[in-house]
């Protein structure tokens, strides 16, 4: 039965119930207290199946000449191979079934293989090689370009035609749970008279997805659409913190940078693409049509719903957007095979940040730049506290999820709290 | 005696006259016909001294837990810090003076250890973890400024308060040497209902300095000046390749991107910022005088002459450029100071682009962008033929020094042949 098939169920406990049953397997690299050496497990309920010790037991046949499993990282695992990739998956599908007492009937290993995800520490997954931003939703775009540039040039000549993108700080993508340190910079409001270099008073989110790239590729060549998609590995939530006033004074000419290089955070779980095959959507309508190397056939977006819940310090929760993945302009696929366009070498741990997921109405947009609209109209929170931009204390999560049929593919959450600048 | 003392004097024939004399000892990685695994090396005169092997026979103490040395790139010798650093340079200074027996009178360690350059090959030689650009050259910032966006925008309002840079790709850097295949990409020209998917047509290069930053700092810390400067390994010669009709159209609003991904060259050798140290000069006086974070006393910059060659397929070299690096506006240190600010959280291994290299005058510009003046004015070479930008088949070759009294510290060459369109 392939490892998708929605009546599969697996002997783990209240795995079928929750976003990480037998039809979602998703990786990630974890420690525990009594071992902590970090290593690639996968996700199942409430449980963490600790591939290195099912691999050393002899439950899992080897996929190249060293342990991809035994690692720090998901590259080795991403660098075996396409072929590999689905094989591995349908091992674990297997071994995790109600129906085969190989794991399920052996408590001593059971006991050493499924850690308790309460005690497993999460670490980054994968070792990032380069981290590069797309600029997707058109909603998001025409957005922040009306806030600034001014309705008339909000949505750039090229961004219908391209799907814009820029090279971000790989050294800074954090797992999720990393607090994140309120960035200085330099920031001149439009009545300075000289730029001041001080805490960003203007701290965002943007709620995206992250997709990571699995496949080397050779300097000089380039990817179709096809081969494109074929490339990911899996997709992650992504949070990519923003600093909107260091952003508006330095990123003309030459784009985003200080601005974005404090911390992009993570999830802890890479859902494959594999499992997200039945959550594949056609996107919008593109017009103009692309040019042929950016034209698709099919369906290249995926149907994620995503929310975004901000709590302040020691507040109650407010979900402050509901958005979807699907109404991306450009999906993962054409953004990939034009960052391969002009013969940039992609890599193992290449992660491609999705652009902002922003919705058409205000509810559903992905930065508080947007939802406050530059700050000018602050957003209610429950607690009756509003915001325009986030304060100190304050903690965001993002969550998402695809609703199957009987069952739901989570793709965990993406959190980090703020904590004041040095 | 310090490594940089002009007095000093190698055994190995021909190396005071070179560019690697015993006062400069860069590092590079190479391999040969008869050992095919990359190793560090180090140049002096003609010869590579194979410092793996004279680890190997106990001639060099050990820097770290693990070689540092029979590595495939330098990052294992920066990671092991700055003291070591020197202490490896003393040592292979010593090792390699004319009064010292020790590899000199002994034939069958010297055959080992001292590698003709004419059969090595080399490598790539830094593990580049980020590749960041920056753009410090004001004559060259304002040169294109002038012709992408017009006299009166040409130097945008933030370029005086900060050294504006922007994330490169890392994957797409090459050692010298390797073809620069022409890339693809879209294209749109004024006239152009519609832009196309083709090969450039305004390919040029950039002359720049690359440094390689030797130290990790943890995500949230910030730099000073005095401890940037401290925080590079050694500079590289660098070509920045550029495609000019891509870049146009797609760099609006994110900055450069696939205009820019397709092939960055460094040289083979990196020479260490200790050998630079007696070429430190005080860069152009610097007003506004910039915030408290980028303050610099002293000399920041460095006195390093350069040039360009351009030989067409078949035809004869015409240096078509030469600058000097010691006009850069903002230094490599307030480059890097202003790159940690924001609690970016730098590499071993980051390579820190200087932005082209552009003087004040003509004969100066550091790309054919400048030089044939947005293509307007070709220039002449020595066969006679013109240029605008690239062509296939055309060599470029990019050489420096430094001019000590008596000696010279060589920044060796980079170079790349354009090969036609996939």
């Amino acid at each position: 039965m392939h490892p998708n098939d929605p009546s599969l169920r697996s002997f783990v406990e209240g795995a079928s119930d929750s976003g990480f049953p037998i039809q979602n397997l998703p990786y990630g690299v974890f420690s525990t207290a009594s071992d902590s050496r970090p290593r690639v497990g996968v996700a199942i309920g409430d449980y963490v199946l600790d591939l290195a010790v099912i691999e050393e037991c002899g439950l899992m046949p080897r996929m190249a000449a060293q342990t991809v499993f035994r690692q720090s990282s998901l590259n080795a695992l991403m660098a075996s191979g396409g072929y590999s990739w689905s094989i591995v998956r349908k091992h674990i599908s297997q071994l995790l079934r109600h129906d085969n007492p190989k794991l399920r009937d052996d408590a001593v290993l059971r006991k050493r293989a499924l850690v308790p995800m309460s005690s497993a520490r999460m670490h980054l997954p994968v070792a990032v090689s380069g981290y590069t931003d797309f600029y997707s939703s058109r909603e998001h775009a025409t957005n922040v370009g009306t806030m600034f540039r001014g309705k008339d040039a909000a949505l750039n000549e090229n961004w219908l035609w391209i799907p814009i993108g820029y090279n971000g700080r790989a050294s800074t993508v954090v797992v999720s749970g990393t607090p994140v340190r309120r960035p200085k910079g330099q920031i001149k409001g439009p009545d300075f008279p000289a730029p001041i270099h001080a805490p960003s008073r203007r701290l965002d989110i943007e709620l995206e997805m992250g997709a990571v790239v699995g496949v080397n590729t050779a300097l000089g060549s380039t990817l179709t659409v096809e081969q494109a998609q074929g490339a990911i590995f899996g997709f992650t939530l992504l949070n990519d913190w923003s600093a909107r006033d260091i952003q508006q004074w330095e990123y003309v000419p030459l784009g985003p940078f200080q601005g974005k290089a404090f911390a992009t955070s993570i999830g802890a779980w890479v859902v494959t693409a594999e499992a997200l095959e039945p959550f594949r959507v056609e996107g919008p309508r593109q017009e103009p049509a692309p040019l042929d190397y950016l034209k698709q056939a099919g369906a290249h977006n995926f149907d994620i719903s995503l929310e975004v819940e901000l709590i302040p310090g020691g507040g109650a929760p407010t979900i402050i957007s509901r958005s979807n993945f699907r109404g991306m302009y450009w999906s993962t696929a054409q953004q990939i095979a034009h960052h391969a366009s002009s013969g940039c070498a992609m890599r193992v741990g290449d992660l491609i940040g999705s652009g902002t997921i922003s919705g058409p109405d205000k509810g559903s947009y992905g930065s508080l730049l947007e939802l406050s609209w530059g700050g000018k109209e602050p957003i209610r929170l429950a607690d009756g506290s509003t915001r325009t931009f986030l304060e100190d204390g304050d903690r965001v999560t993002i969550r998402g999820f695809c609703q199957g049929d009987g069952y739901r593919i989570g793709l965990g959450e993406v959190t980090g709290e703020i904590t004041p600048a040095a």
